[in-house]
């Protein structure tokens, strides 16, 4: 028995976002899929694992956390020496992460969510699609994606040289947004366009995709 | 002449919450302050420091950080054994610290931020209050705060026996949702409303609030 649990369902982003990091940690663990459409997730025992009643939550052992981001940034520190090095000990190198980690929470996502939301999750669910909520956030998605396009001239990855964290939390929204006209926003600028190609393209990326289709 | 420079407005959230944390700290730290109403924020040199245009940035030496968030973080952890400890070094209780820094980010400062526009910059400035935006984000944040509710009748500070980061982030928005109707919301929840009450009576915090009046 695998003493890392992951909570959560193989569609939802935040789960997604944390299976990606245990790959790239290469842990074992136990993938806990909730029946979302009966709103397991809105009930007790979930609520005791997240009051917010939100996937995914995760258990190490006696640990219980919730918050993918909180999740990611807890397996990074405590398995720091296995698999993927995606933080860093060094203060200066880990505050230069920090600042693309709040950017890609605060600034980049909330757009992202709301397309993903609109372009992908509500026609597969059958729900219509809100023009004016498309307009306004690839609006929004696009100056951010302005600000990467320059980062992205200068450094590889979001945080420097290399994969990092602040790199590895972007890769749900963009996998569906790939598949939406909001692709655009990503192929008309080409240093984000090779971003893209190159954090899309990693093992445990194509692990995560794997599930979904076994799930 | 400080190495730290914080450039910011004194009335701004998000760089009240980096200054707070340099008060616990017991730093001492350069405040220039941004002409605003200017436009300054969104002009070199200040694009140089964040390219977002957003206020704060802050120096440390050479290195140069954005993203309220990102530079508490920093400065907590590069300045770990200074004034009040603000995380933790053991990584369990660092786990549970996160979790309560996400929720935040991700569930409380939404709705927050969008209450202070509207209650509180809105007015101030000349603009109308949307109603519908008022009752919308007081209903979110009520859900929120219930949590908190629970959450607090079970630990006296969000994360733990001990003030974190993880209370000190919420401080800006509660100063000025305390000035508005949405000030029910806390008062309402007898947990909430006695760590409102504690969390904002830090000395630090009344170094803040001073800093506003004479800026």
């Amino acid at each position: 028995m695998a003493a890392i649990k992951v909570h959560g369902s193989p569609i939802s982003t935040a789960t997604m976002r944390v299976i990606a990091c245990l790959h790239e940690k290469e842990l074992d663990f136990e993938f806990v899929v909730l029946d979302m459409a009966n709103q397991q997730h809105k009930e007790e025992p979930f609520l005791s694992l997240n009051p917010f009643g939100q996937v995914p939550a995760f258990e190490d052992g006696d640990l219980k956390l919730f918050e993918s981001r909180a999740i990611t940034k807890y397996v990074a520190r405590r398995y720091a020496d296995k698999g993927t090095e995606l933080i860093s000990r060094d203060p200066e190198k880990m505050a230069i992460i920090g600042v693309w980690l709040e950017v890609e929470s605060q600034q980049y996502d909330p757009p992202a969510s709301k397309l993903v939301k609109e372009l992908a999750l509500n026609p597969w669910l059958g729900f219509p699609t809100n023009p004016a909520a498309v307009e306004e956030n690839e609006a929004k998605l696009g100056t951010v994606l302005d600000v990467y396009e320059k980062r992205l001239s200068r450094s590889k990855y979001m945080a420097g040289d290399s994969f990092t964290l602040a790199d590895l939390h972007h890769l749900p929204t963009i996998k569906y947004l790939m598949n939406t006209k909001a692709k655009k926003l990503f192929e008309l600028r080409p240093h984000v366009s090779a971003w893209v190609a190159d954090i899309t393209a990693r093992p445990a990326w194509s692990k995560v995709l794997a599930m979904q289709n076994t799930n």
